[in-house]
């Protein structure tokens, strides 16, 4: 009844890596607790992430194999999903010792060489257990010392695999078509949950798995902003609807965005759109091995004031602080493609490119601030930049 | 454009109730980070929690206004969905300083009496930070402690004010609706997958905002464990499919599962139902202000007992550790209807009623292991206990 997601060799060559990497950080162990680590290094998986009751722990040995220490309800849920053979149980809820005298012997086993083990410590990262037992934990294995270890994880976890990269191209492809299909069936009337709720059942009809991250705003001649709930708002004439989208099939993420007008578009509006639709390709084109995210943070900003100074407006991005990022396991990975980030690129590399501006219009003698942002996702292979999402139409469409 | 989800004057009673608790607690302010914490006391919300990426805090003092310290591409949700005023942004990501000088500043300015401060850290928080951050700021906020204020902040989570249930009850009555509609949609030859596409979107369509657990299993004569992904195995003569089903509206869950019957039930299933359906029931009655939770926990065993007993069967519960939890704006909160919680029953307490039992059939020469669980959403309130999911049927709906 096992069913992974992965070969056992890639599982194996992942261990293998995160083994490398300890040995050159002089680390005896990492402990991982979150959603897409567990996922990534054991093959673990199941929607009882959203309950927070129960924390589960996997220890990865500098030498041997992953201990992975899970409550006991969780058994067959590792039996079917993981390939890890070395599972320790709990009965959880247990309040006074959630697994903890079972991680702290697991790495109890293993740290007689640095004396130092990994956590998920650093920026972006969640250690996804009660951070009162992670004291406990520290205090209980000292001298060993734990220190953060997401910089060694990211950079493992940002290279991804072709068989990897499959499944990214599949939920983009998914998503893709969904976008697609919505100039057919939006009508100005409905309101914007409404829009979004056929949205969302026409992902899932088309295989996507999970829709962790589904945002829609719609107003007059822009949005404002991003990452509002879908309101009960109707749309009407003269209304610009985002809609973004990160969706996932088998725990791989896409996250991108599309615009869509309703019954005209303002002059400016289209300009704008044209500067960022342009501003996409530079970046896709700037994403080679060899050169960093900060390097396509470059040529989209200068692509960009280029054009906004030839059309006469001034260039202001949207303050996100960053013009793309990491995509994967989680929907936002790092690294940031932003003018300090110099992760380099790489062949396995995913990113989404998201090129963004603010605009204002006069609106009943108001100035009023908008933004626009599009979003590509790509990876670098060894024949190319595939784009793992189809490109957004040249022109924003349009809804009579 | 201000939306929101409650009067401010709710707002102002669950900060007044915070405050007086940590007076009592001799607190000078709580720092909270996690969503449910966020919306419960802000009315901060946004599809954005599901990116990592950047943080955001909040400063609830003893006495005074609560300080936000969030990015500044948070500024409108901000505006547009909380009732706070004293606001504080950073351009993130920043990975250098993640709001953490801001986050330091607005702790000094309200420690001059207690030198203590809360936060997340107890079982079943997760403080939604960067762990090496908040080992970082407890350095810098330092002579001042920081302690865990989780379950002075579950003390006051756990009573839902009648607007609360409200919503609640709401979304328990879209899921019922839901599961009623499945008998006249499912048929043998769907996916395990199919099947749950056509309840997830009959669901949003119903008005369920987010369905951040909805599990499916599907096997012959029962369900070995719940919490797996939909597979996309065939279903089949014979089989029991259990939907389980944490959906949303305005950040409120439901939590509760169903079975269906494919072509024909076995004698025992329909006996280990029957079981589970009265213990339900017993749960029910059993939940009165006055009483704990492990009250409730006794009188669903002794009845499962008792029937087992009659049944000629062993009477062993699932290994989840209990039989029902607190439901809110997480999906499972505290507390645990267990033997050793000792929680008390108060009006506005919001509990599933949970009770489980393991059985076994032999299945071409091999003993396998069932469990089966049912489950209610109740609200404890002035005028008795009020269902928030409708019962399920007293016999388990079978699909010819």
């Amino acid at each position: 009844m096992k069913e992974l997601e992965f070969e056992v060799p890639e599982y194996e060559r992942r261990l293998a890596a995160v083994q490398e990497a300890m040995h050159k950080s002089r680390l005896d162990a990492i402990m991982i607790t979150s959603e897409d680590h567990f996922r990534y290094f054991t093959g673990w998986h199941s929607p009882t992430w959203s309950n927070l009751t129960r924390p589960r722990y996997a220890i990865l040995p500098r030498i041997g194999s992953i201990v992975l220490v899970v409550p006991s309800s969780n058994t067959i849920i590792t039996a079917r999903t993981s390939w890890i053979s070395d599972v320790r149980t709990w009965v959880a809820p247990c309040p006074s010792d959630d697994g903890i005298t079972l991680v702290r012997e697991a790495i109890r086993e293993v740290t007689s060489v640095h004396g130092r083990i990994g956590a998920e410590l650093g920026p972006e990262s969640r250690l996804t257990m009660p951070v009162g037992d992670f004291r406990r934990l520290a205090k209980e294995v000292s001298p060993v010392e734990i220190v953060d270890a997401y910089p060694l994880l990211r950079r493992l976890l940002n290279v991804k695999s072709p068989a990897e990269i499959e499944k990214m191209y599949k939920i983009g492809q998914i998503a893709s078509a969904a976008y697609e299909a919505l100039p057919g069936t939006l009508k100005r009337g409905m309101t914007i949950k409404e829009a979004c709720t056929l949205y969302k059942c026409d992902l899932l009809a088309r295989g996507a798995e999970t829709l962790p991250y589904i945002i829609a705003v719609c107003e007059q001649y822009g949005y404002p902003c991003i990452n509002l709930e879908p309101s009960n708002k109707k749309i009407e004439n003269n209304d610009i609807l985002i809609i973004d989208t990160a969706a996932t099939f088998e725990g791989y993420h896409c996250d991108f965005n599309r615009e869509f007008a309703f019954g005209g578009v303002q002059d400016l509006v289209r300009k704008i759109y044209d500067i960022v639709w342009e501003a996409t390709d530079i970046g896709i084109e700037a994403t080679q091995p060899g050169r960093t995210v900060s390097d396509v943070w470059q040529a989209i900003a200068i692509s960009m004031e280029k054009s906004a100074n030839k059309l006469g407006v001034p260039f202001e991005p949207v303050e996100v602080g960053r013009m793309g990022h990491g995509v994967g396991l989680r929907m936002c990975e790092p690294p940031s493609i932003a003018p300090d980030d110099n992760t380099p690129i790489e062949f396995g590399t995913v990113l989404t490119i998201e090129p963004n501006m603010v605009y204002h219009i006069d609106v009943k003698g108001e100035k009023r601030r908008y933004v626009l942002v599009h979003e590509e996702n790509i990876a670098v292979t060894e024949n190319g930049v595939r784009l793992l999402t189809r490109r957004a139409p040249p022109v924003m469409p349009l809804i009579a």
